[in-house]
């Protein structure tokens, strides 16, 4: 066997994509977003976040659907529902999202959005949806009982958040790969029965960094472990200094044997734009305290003109809630001119066909 | 055991609702429909849209949803969408439902209805759904690859279809009766986790007369079984004299033993305005011939001012079209409210918040 690394297929558009981006962005609509249980971490800033705004700045249009829906069966979450859509509208434009370009609006505020979930529904089998991964994992994780028939329906879901702005490229992790997978099935069945209305939307790749939390698990807004975008220089300064580490004094980068060290110099070498093999060399012996005291200045300097930004943004809720309105009438608006072109084709528009 | 006749407490509350009717018909709305699979039979008119006609002129509000997005997996249905659904619409006319009082609308004309699909999923189990008869019944006639998301999802549809106008009313047969207990749940569960904005809808039992196709088995479009609202007096004198019946002579009233002579005499009686008895003692021994000859003069007397009707609707699309936009108008003003009324109970009316 030759050591040459292997390129996946994916991974290989990917890259094409990237290239015609560069050369074209208009020809490309994007659609992502996030479930609105929380601020934002750094995790999502450096594995997703940069990226749209890498994608917007490169010319692409973006639409971000903040999915509260998907939150509707925590019932923690959904209590603070206002709080975490106002607070994530917050750390998208402190991150550099613009809203005048980005289209930024909340699932249910579209109702004919959600109707194509309908349609959509009579696309696919109760067995391809039980197949899809995040259906999967909640059916195992929790009893049977406990999964909502809203849980159950989720990839009809996420196709109706892709499609009806007929976005044409979803940024995802590799992971992520089988959810795009049936937007695609039910956009191809649609088009098959009734005539060309949707794209295919294609995965553009992103690879997000491996950062764990301060504890070395899973970087998660529930276990406290996570640096928040909006965090204060002391917060950011008392979570590192309280990191996990290890007992060898030299630091390297080596995130298979020493994941909670290659993770602290993954995020100091990510805020100062350098390499980390060559971030863990500066500090060679220094040992953790002067990891960690590299690391917190490295993160508080990067992110200090977010946080200030993000400071202004929070003390100004009516300006928050007017990009969501603008945002919401946007979607409203493209979603409404999809569900009449999706009526015409199923031949549903009956009093305007005499 | 005694004889007395068991009356099952659904059947007791129907009678007191049926009072309270009388008494007071403004404090009940009630929502009703059909699939736009194909012209209304006599087994339809007989069975339920008199009993509508008849709940509307005694002043209960009344909504009639076209189900359209319930036959999308018919294909062969699908393709006569728009015949089928202001064929209805005429039928609907003809045996005397008010356009101006009752709202008729189609099911996917109303995107702020189809939204109220995503809350409710959020409120019922997977195998809630899948004990519901109806879905049952599709999983265990069809192999199960074969059942559609949509198909699955149904009795949710059915549950928005009902509380989008806040009915308290649904007219069933007996076999109905799991049908609505769901939306009663979806209801209860609402209200119990957000607040109080939908009523429980009862269910109002009806007794459908057996009916049987010309041919003895269930009267259905499909099977060229069933004399149709709209027939002409020809087809319907053709049909019943292919009727099957027996070989005994002397014409009776006896549902169980002479199931086709009976479904005659039945038709005729119900036609006539007379009781079946009576009906089959005033042929006596004229035989198969006579009930037949008395039977089509019956059908073809009741039916000829419908009939009449029926025919200069059909001619007048557009008026039907006007009726449909008309009753859609009233149905998403009607959806948009309950809607609006959700996004507050649940707190996800983020921009009119502050």
């Amino acid at each position: 066997m030759t050591s040459t690394v292997e390129v996946s297929p994916a991974a290989r558009r990917s890259a094409e994509l990237e290239a015609e981006i560069t050369t074209d962005p208009s020809r490309f609509r994007i659609l992502t977003g996030d479930r609105p249980t929380g601020p934002l971490h750094l995790g999502h800033y450096f594995g997703t976040l940069q990226n749209r705004v890498r994608l917007q700045r490169s010319g692409v249009e973006l639409g971000l659907v903040i999915a509260d829906y998907q939150v509707l069966t925590d019932r923690d979450v959904a209590e603070d529902l206002q709080e975490h859509v106002t607070g994530l509208i917050a750390d998208y434009l402190a991150a550099g999202i613009d809203p005048d370009e980005a289209m930024i609006f909340t699932h249910s505020a579209v109702a004919a959005l959600n109707q194509l979930l309908l349609p959509f529904l009579s696309l696919v089998t109760v067995p391809e949806l039980q197949r899809n991964p995040t259906v999967k994992d909640e059916i195992s994780h929790s009893r049977q009982s406990g999964v909502s028939g809203l849980m159950f329906t989720y990839p009809a879901h996420q196709a109706a958040d892709i499609l009806f702005c007929k976005a044409n490229l979803v940024p995802v992790g590799s992971d992520q790969l089988p959810h795009l997978e049936l937007t695609r099935t039910i956009a191809r069945r649609f088009n098959d029965r009734y005539g060309p209305v949707f794209p295919e939307p294609e995965a553009l790749l992103s690879a997000a960094p491996l950062l764990l939390g301060t504890d070395g698990a899973k970087m998660s807004k529930s276990r406290g472990n996570a640096i928040m975008l909006r965090s204060s220089t002391e917060d950011t300064a008392r979570l590192i200094r309280g990191a996990k580490t290890d007992a060898q004094r030299h630091i390297t980068y080596e995130p298979r044997s020493r994941p909670e060290v290659a993770s602290l110099v993954l995020l100091g070498a990510l805020c100062s734009d350098r390499d980390p093999v060559e971030f863990a060399e500066s500090i060679g012996r220094g040992g953790a305290a002067v990891l960690k005291a590299e690391v917190t200045e490295a993160v508080n300097a990067r992110f200090a003109p977010m946080r200030a930004r993000r400071a202004e943004l929070a003390a100004d809720p009516a300006y928050l809630h007017r990009v969501l309105r603008q945002g919401n009438t946007r979607a409203n608006r493209r979603a409404e001119a999809t569900l009449a072109e999706v009526r015409e084709a199923m031949g549903t528009d009956y009093e305007a066909s005499r």
